[in-house]
């Protein structure tokens, strides 16, 4: 059969040109609009898995850059390649600042590297993972080999439930909550969990003495810093004494992430401790952190912190319900 | 996990705004380059298969809007939607001009389409595959389930040879011969089975008497068909008393279609007559063509018309060698 | 500066490789979704105008495989290369059946074309052109320089209405009516210009005697013909008598496109006369059509013609009311 | 006109509905390869400039994301968003780490912003600018504004010469040599200007007393400065005494940029005198360099750290001549 290309093409019976098999183009690919004006694509090995939960689409793609992807709704979630920077970053900060943190609590985290990250600590003695899609944990489960020892492990409790209403009706108190959830959209889904109410009366009760709270904070890019991050962070600073931020490039998502720190102890560690405290406590060695790189990471350039020591705006139940028509229309507009 | 998309997306623990859902787009895709300028994109649902033959790289993608699709050397060779346009028309009106055709050559023809249609005939005794990539063979015998039955036919002889060497070296003659092979590119593999050399001393002597001659003759749309279209029409031309060119849109090669039969027995028959004989002869139904489409398919337009009538240049040895370098360099700028 | 592309680059300060220079590839592009799973896409030579109307956003580029082009709302509408393909399609043949066409009333075609090949017949005295945007027109009308001629021609009447309101209003007669609206999506703008109810009681009878009614028609493809163009058929042979549909493969549209020509008169012409009445009634020469063109784009392949035979589906106000819902939400899945 | 897209559009003559306005896509972009298998796409105000110069390609598109674009054969340069990024973190530490840096001379950077951010040091008397390629240098002359001061600064001398000759053959000593050049790939047209021969008898000699020498040295990211960031460390580790590496993310990069400090005079500088010589000594004010900001670009993430470490490769004319084949292959299969 003959096909197209204006017959500038290898066919079916003739030896071809060898130039010609190299210099022909990748053809698959996975393809992400970061925002309305900025795409971003990896070329793709195959399509693993594709599916339709309660709560959103879910996909698991082979690509080549990044290897294996995770994607729900059509945004990238994690990769193989460089999940291993979002997560030690989520998880070991609030850890080795902790003295000795024996329970964490997971908002979210379904994906299950959250809670391998945790289940290294040798302090840690339970970790409650409450994530609302049944379906995408049991996915990550049975799809993502690298969690699976994690999702195995006896010291892991697995909750299906909104944690917002886990953490409400709950009364038993961690010594790390972590946030591991979709950012704070006015108008989308986890903007509730990100509000001063919410950490004053529903996060903090259920931190122990010396509690340490940490959130992804979304993206922190000398640009992209002021979406969110840099209210996230100002919200913090009204319910906690203590606040640190921090980011790192992520190549897969194109842009720099932030995390934060809160609590009402002092978060402050030094080089050698913070090496130290790894050493002692985390199972297996670090691909990414340790005590150099986050002097680095928590150590902010110039514009962000020039943003986020101006920053006023305090995310509220309000100033949701006020945005909530935006939210949804930007939704539409996409 | 959190995720990219400055925090505009629907994540892991919360219920995610079913707006949002519709919303996004499709995220996987082939993607062809028809020529510098132009690229043709197709949604994914998976890819099936990927490889590398001693002569070509091969795939088998399943795409949204094509069904399955069959990819030589990243060019698009046929989709499961839409391949019965192109082998209904290069098989059927040959055969149908022939009064009694029993025996068939097919130069290339790998995929196996090309003999489904031609084993349809119910005159047909013989048919004689050459193709010179066996890999690709066999690949389509295993995976195109359409052409399973074809390939199992015992009427089917598949000899894996250059059909160029085959033709001058064998004497048997046969009433059709059909060239299903990429396209007549200067210092490209095919060139060669396109020349009037080719015609007049490799062809034309192993055609019983009436016999036919049909090739797939590249491009024929009203801007694409001065590429080979009108020269493989002036070539053939030289060689046979009788042409007849004829063209179909094929909606997966985002172009029209040329195939040209040649003879030097007429090459007439009424729309009755044709119709009669696609209920005498074929077996099943054509889902294309019946005499009123190769009517349609027969009468070219104005422009087209006028290139054709107006072409001087012949498909020759020569021409060949001397724009090989062009040829050549041609592949590497792609 | 160093750029980026993993240094994989040739630089501002040393001589670079040619290879590289031939190598690289074209970096801008205008993308246009032909459907959710199917993506058509040029290299860019220059962005010349971009704005938006009381109606829709407007674009002019200068593409590099088509030329000019004219896009409406994001969807492509007229390139330089192939908009002669559509206005000789939708223009010459009604006038042609027509004995003497004097006064011709085009519904839409702002963009001036459709005027300009009408007012090259030498029959012509009268062209109202009814468009309700007039910054489309005037935009036209100052970047389509082809059409200048024809925006200046005295014998063009230029309303800015909807066309609807100016047919069910106006009194006089036309012996021929031009439909060169967008298609009739459920729910959509034009659905209400398709309908049995306003050909019946709206164009009908604002014909002349012989009065010939002509529409461009959707697209008219092997798949794509089911979607308007077997529906606008079958809702024309409700209210004339005589209906001849015909379709045509436009490049740019990566499609083949459909029109249909409707009257209570007969519509047959032979080839010849088909052919005089080209070299005696139209100024200068056409590109695309003549008598054996016609025939050819008026022969239908087999699959359309039995779509057309079986097509049940009218066209009405209760219809569209029906499926409005649907007609919106299919905007918003875009 | 009608327009494609399946009909589903709106259309001209017909009020269209807002959410099918608001729905439809960015429909122009600006696509770059970073690498075979990861795709970059800005959407495009338009394309300002495109023009061939005698030594590569050059266009100037003006992008939503980023401003305005400078590209060079199909790679990105700089953008007007950014490009302060790159810009002050080449100039400003070796600045500032010298104790009076009155004279400097720049192998590269025909776009004239390294030049910009030099000449806001009020110590520096003399700028000597020294690219290849005149057009580019006239071209970013008359095109970016930002940089036309600079350009027209009397202490700026232009030279249109090979870099490597002039330092070759010139006599007088500068304080701080800069390199803003493509990077060191073999085979490409820059690999000789970071060669250890190079820096050992090119640029040490022309380094006056505590002179130091800096140099983009390519991507520095968690997987990509394995490509030439951690082998220009290690070469130039070979010839000055104290090496100083930094780096930081660049947006319209899609990735983290590298630059690299040396010198035989001890580099190093306390946050207080980092940012007290800032306010002393530049003109203005930085956007993105203060002292915490180049903690934290100075201190390098532990995955980096150790391949520096660990790197034994020098970069020496054999090596490049080695690897010549394999350096021009790899452009003919991009």
């Amino acid at each position: 059969m003959a096909g197209i290309a204006n017959g500038n093409r290898n066919g079916v019976n003739c030896k071809s040109n060898s130039a010609g098999d190299q210099g022909h183009r990748k053809s698959c690919w996975y393809q992400e609009d970061i925002d309305d004006d900025l795409r971003w694509s990896f070329s793709l090995n195959s399509i693993l898995h594709e599916g339709v939960t309660q709560y959103q689409d879910i996909q698991l793609l082979d690509t080549k850059p990044f290897g294996k992807v995770l994607i729900l709704d059509g945004k990238l979630q994690s990769t193989e390649m460089d999940e291993f920077i979002y997560h030690e970053s989520l998880v070991h900060p609030p850890l080795l600042h902790h003295p000795n943190p024996k329970s964490v609590f997971i908002m979210g985290g379904g994906e299950g590297s959250t809670a391998r990250e945790i289940l290294r600590h040798k302090t840690v003695e339970k970790v409650v993972m409450c994530d609302i899609d049944k379906e995408v944990v049991d996915f990550c489960k049975s799809y993502l080999v690298v969690n699976r020892e994690a999702f195995s492990d006896p010291r892991l409790e697995l909750i299906i439930k909104d944690a917002r209403v886990e953490l409400q009706t709950g009364l038993e108190k961690y010594d790390v909550i972590v946030g591991d959830l979709a950012d704070p959209i006015e108008g989308g889904p986890c903007y509730r969990l990100y509000t001063k109410a919410f950490y004053e009366e529903t996060v903090k009760p259920r931190l122990s003495h010396h509690g340490i709270f940490v959130t992804q904070a979304g993206p922190a890019g000398i640009f992209s810093h002021t979406e969110v991050f840099s209210c996230i962070y100002n919200t913090l600073k009204q319910v906690f004494k203590y606040v640190v931020p921090y980011s790192a490039h992520i190549p897969s998502y194109a842009d720099t992430w932030g995390w934060i720190m809160a609590s009402d102890s002092p978060l402050s560690l030094s080089l050698e401790e913070f090496d130290l405290r790894i050493k002692q406590r985390i199972n297996g060695e670090n691909r990414y952190l340790d005590g150099e790189t986050f002097i680095s990471a928590s150590t902010l350039s110039k514009a962000v912190r020039k943003t986020l020591e101006n920053e006023s705006h305090v995310y509220t139940e309000q100033a949701a319900r006020f945005i909530y028509g935006h939210g949804s229309n930007y939704r539409l507009n996409l």
